[in-house]
């Protein structure tokens, strides 16, 4: 659930804005990219995201894993990164 | 200090090592790269760092910034990943 795909074509502007999004209605998000150009989209993305959330007073964390997702048949290993406040 | 720079053809496992070894000492780490390919390796060398501290029971949580760097006199901008433990 709520986990948000980064291409490296997307625009970190809009994943950025999906981010905030999701943060403010489920209190955590996970960003999910395959490969350097998607990655560097989505830690991007993370980073505009942090200062949009901290402009509203929530300072967020990351926490990043690797997860094996199946694409057209395929195994890849993804890059999946959760987001959520930091603890207090 | 302890700032751990990342490029693109860095060995993500020299990487996580280095992370891995700052983390014990000092509790903290930095880890710098800059372009895709450097954000890359350095956030799949995290990633493999925190399974080396997990194992010593040391949960780690990442905060990513852009920072503003001088590299042979031009200014660039470097994504940098702050490696701490999991606040309690």
């Amino acid at each position: 659930m709520n986990v948000i795909k980064v291409s490296a074509r997307s625009r970190t502007a809009a994943v950025a804005g999906a981010v905030a999004g999701v943060m403010r209605e489920a209190n955590r998000a996970e960003v999910q990219a395959i490969g350097a150009g998607a990655v560097n989209q989505g830690l991007k993305a993370i980073i505009i995201a942090k200062g949009y959330l901290a402009e509203e007073g929530v300072d967020i964390i990351c926490t990043p894993s690797f997860v094996e997702v199946e694409i057209d048949g395929q195994e890849r290993t993804a890059i999946r990164v959760l987001v959520e406040p930091r603890p207090q």
